[in-house]
């Protein structure tokens, strides 16, 4: 078996170069030296027009508890080598950093950053990995959700999907996102205790085969449970599920609430229609129907299209692992670091893949709201000292094609981050969930339409502001010409 | 903030269905009736000719903590309402049933049974939903990882996907399984310090932005890092990192061991062949290429065909979600129950979609070891009272082309699955990780080459004994004419 600590942290949830580099930074004394990084993805998942950030919660509680505890030392020192004093630096290290960050439930798009770490260089290198981990997995999720809801509507959503979901942390670290992204409840009980979610659950194909007979096994469940829904399709659901569920509600009358049956299997368009007729001609015209089965967006869209039957939709696997974009590629890229004059210098990335080149300098980020129709214009990212709201128009220009620009006028700029901690402190209390989910459906509705469509959206504009741009020009320019100019002293 | 709780369980980590079921069995006084339900997956992902079996180790040690605390209790009695003796009965619940599962590492096929667990009905019923989310991912990790690997072949295979991983369980048990899978490191320190897995990293691209000249940065890493591998597309690999990586090999000399370098952007293939001309004219031919960027077994085997001079691979998203098919579907069948007679029942559920017909009765799985050549024949389900080995000439038919056949003699029934728990003990010793993945390793040369192949392999047979499958028939032939009856008597 391996080995279990009892002073067991997620501190060592690192990949190991961020270490390396700690000491590597510690024995050349920048240490301390103040860095900035940005965490970011390049392009929203799914084709889709937006993306729901979720994962500051555990973000917060990862760096609050950021310690290296005795078993962590004792591993960095007995197995992997790193030297006494090193470790002892280690030992005390707490993070003293500040983070800004979207709120939870916000919108975010391709490019702009979700957090801004502030923090000792070594510090702000050591939490990257599992911020990442974190915030890469639940925002996919949260707006995995948010895609599949768009589709749904009204309708209630309930997640299903803990059995097939990536193991545990995934499962109801998922369940928290997708309700979130407007899903009603979740199946899983743990996620119910933690998060106060709702959780919801009737019986399965096991019951109904327990009692080797199905009405048998409906009745005994209805007796146990007022408010009861029949899973219909363990033997045959036209044949079988339906009239047994019909026949038990008859029986039992006024002593349950017949609130409706699932089905799990077969083609759910025809079978709901079925059902529904059968449902309705029993005098059960309230009774609902839940449909579950590999459902996805494209799924319950052609369902619906088809004029399925179905009232309340269970989803499982292809919302908890995000199936058709198992990740988010969000990165963290350092974008400012302190020189040895202890003047802050703005750093980049190139690369060769053009979409991964970084942009320099300490930013905002601020949604442009028009005032005539509360509709968002796009984002604009700026420097820390340049004040969007102050101009009378704002040129918002396409940070690819520069040609394509707009100027806006009467407009809101409103800023997106909030201080989470400063100087170490945890300075932000956080919403309840029921307010985030309603925090993430009111940040839809600054969007036009065409950036919520579900194939092929709008590409939502994220523009830099002149100087944003200027700048990276200008750093892209003298990195060129230094490696020129180091190239040339080489051959010589 | 959600709630923490100083008792904190993983026994509530189960669908509410689940619970609501086992109310149902225990008011019913059915809940210690013995059950049998098997765990399987209907399709080996990816199209691979295999799956390679994990999830063990955790699976165990949910079931040997599986117990309801406190604070579980408070929320099924406060929040969820369920009734006093209920909640006594499940207060003192522990698992009490027998396991048998296929060892970690076992080769494991469609439709054949990964695990056994016979145990009161209601408890075999409340550990289901975390035993498939533990299996389901880690099985899902084991077989992406061989399936790299098998293309990667004696050459290094690195996990890189932390940041990407679903989650932080994901990421730990995640490379744990693909270590199970072949690959030889994590970069993940926290699973190398819980697993004993060899961890490996140099620095990222925020080192060389930190001292905003690569060389200095190269310079500074190896002197704190003897052994030293340089990442080289911060700016521009074969005109900046490639020629630093050298000029700082050169100057520090035998100070260090020159290890390598790094690609993790632009052409991988063509990056690798120059990069590898410049090293060996700089009189390293030692030094090795380390390759990442989203790679998996068809970017790599296409690398590798292109002559790409890559010596080790680093492989993270597409690897640690298991990218092109996020999730295994394994689901969990009772196959018999014990009447009110106290005899076994076999029972079975049919669907509307027919790979959803489970096979009823306790079998036992046989791997059928030629013994002329050591390579499998196929996997043979029996009944627990048949004896395969003693039979002179085994017929293997298809189980759904059934006039496909064929008749084996000279051979080795290999049975696969190993006691676990036995009324409750714990009677399994894991072995050590090293020695499942040897396991592994192993198991696959039993493989003719046809079932391992990467795209489009033969599909490995997994035969039922005639038994079975006239038992199965029959079942089938005695519920629809159950339900058929049951239809003429609603009608008359």
């Amino acid at each position: 078996m391996s080995t279990s600590f009892s002073d067991d942290s997620l501190t060592l949830h690192t990949d190991l170069y961020q270490i390396n580099m700690a000491e590597t930074y510690w024995a050349d004394n920048i240490h301390n030296r103040k860095a900035i990084f940005e965490l970011y993805f390049r392009k929203t998942p799914f084709g889709n027009g937006f993306a729901i950030f979720a994962g500051l919660e555990r973000a917060i509680e990862f760096i609050n508890q950021f310690r290296f505890t005795e078993s962590d030392l004792s591993y960095l020192r007995d197995v992997l080598g790193y030297e006494k004093d090193f470790l002892n630096y280690l030992s005390t290290l707490t993070f003293t950093g500040s983070v800004r960050s979207l709120k939870e439930g916000e919108l975010v798009f391709g490019n702009e950053p979700i957090m801004r770490v502030e923090a000792p260089l070594a510090q702000a290198q050591l939490i990257e990995t599992a911020l990442l981990n974190i915030i890469n997995y639940q925002t996919l999720i949260a707006t995995k959700a948010a895609r599949i809801k768009e589709v749904i509507g009204d309708q209630m959503a309930m997640e299903f999907g803990t059995r097939r979901a990536q193991e545990m942390d995934a499962a109801i670290w998922g369940a928290r996102a997708a309700y979130i992204g407007g899903f009603q409840s979740t199946s899983n009980t743990r996620a119910g205790k933690k998060f106060g979610i709702p959780v919801s659950g009737t019986h399965a194909h096991a019951l109904v085969q327990a009692y080797q007979d199905e009405y048998t096994a409906f009745l005994k469940y209805a007796k146990r449970h007022k408010n009861c829904v029949f899973l219909v399709d363990t033997y045959d659901t036209l044949k079988s599920g339906v009239p047994n569920a019909i026949k038990v509600a008859k029986e039992l009358g006024d002593k349950i609430n017949f609130n409706g049956i699932r089905l799990d299997s077969g083609d759910l368009a025809y079978l709901s229609k079925e059902a529904r007729k059968m449902l309705d001609e029993a005098g059960y015209p309230d009774a609902k129907i839940i449909a579950s089965n590999d459902l996805d967006e494209y799924t319950i869209m052609h369902l619906k299209g088809q004029g399925a039957k179905i009232d309340t939709w269970g989803i499982g696997t292809k919302l908890i692992t995000a199936y058709d974009q198992a990740a988010l590629g969000a990165v963290y890229k350092l974008v400012s670091i302190e020189n040895e004059d202890g003047e802050m210098i703005d750093t980049m990335k190139i690369s060769g893949n053009p979409e991964k080149v970084s942009t320099p300098g300490l930013k905002k980020v601020y949604r442009i709201i028009n005032n005539e129709n509360q509709k968002s214009e796009g984002d604009y990212i700026a420097f820390e000292d340049e004040s969007p709201q102050e101009e009378e128009r704002l040129k918002m220009f396409h940070p690819v094609h520069t040609y394509i620009s707009k100027y806006v006028s009467d407009f809101k700029a409103k800023e997106l981050h909030k201080d989470i901690f400063l100087n170490g402190q945890l300075v932000y209390k956080m919403p309840k969930l029921i307010d985030i989910q309603q925090f993430a459906k009111e940040n839809l509705n600054v969007l036009w339409d065409e950036y919520r469509r579900s194939l092929n959206p709008e590409e939502y504009p994220v523009d830099l502001s002149q100087k944003c741009w200027d700048n990276k020009m200008h750093q892209i320019q003298s990195i060129k010409e230094k490696i020129k100019k180091s190239n040339s002293n080489m051959e010589t």
